[in-house]
């Protein structure tokens, strides 16, 4: 069963206090390398059957419309893992 | 400079209520193809400097102990992306 993961993070302007609450944390336990953290989601949409350049552009639209909030978010990957994955990345 | 993503999903086994109702949502709009989504986590770490093996097992660590719950969730890839992104994902 191939699998589209999406991945949507927060616009890079806008805040992102839990991001920042893990850096600090990073930082007190001496993790100085690292700057900055943000954190975003990512979805898993199982696909019974095949994934087509139709049904992945379909889920880039639903991606934009639904799993992403478009005012404080971007959708930044949509591509294909799993059986049936033809390296299809947008 | 480089990033380190991580990425966390809930463990399989575990009921995933939000992307269930993500599930119903894509189903009543027709896209019946999307057998079921699952909604993680995506950790973006902007680190100082170049990444070495050293760094990226200290990120896994922390990645392990902080960034995912382990009762609940799995961490399923840590990579890096971006300038200094020699290939490593563990």
């Amino acid at each position: 069963m191939p699998t589209i993961v999406v991945e949507v993070m927060p616009k890079a302007e806008l805040l992102d206090p839990a991001g920042k609450a893990v850096t600090g944390a990073l930082h007190r336990l001496g993790h100085s390398s690292i700057a900055e953290v943000r954190i975003g989601k990512r979805f898993e949409l199982r696909v019974d059957g095949e994934v087509d350049a139709e049904l992945l552009t379909q889920v880039e639209e639903v991606a934009a419309d639904m799993l992403a909030n478009g005012v404080i978010e971007d959708v930044i990957d949509v591509r294909v893992e799993g059986a049936g994955a033809a390296g299809e990345t947008h």
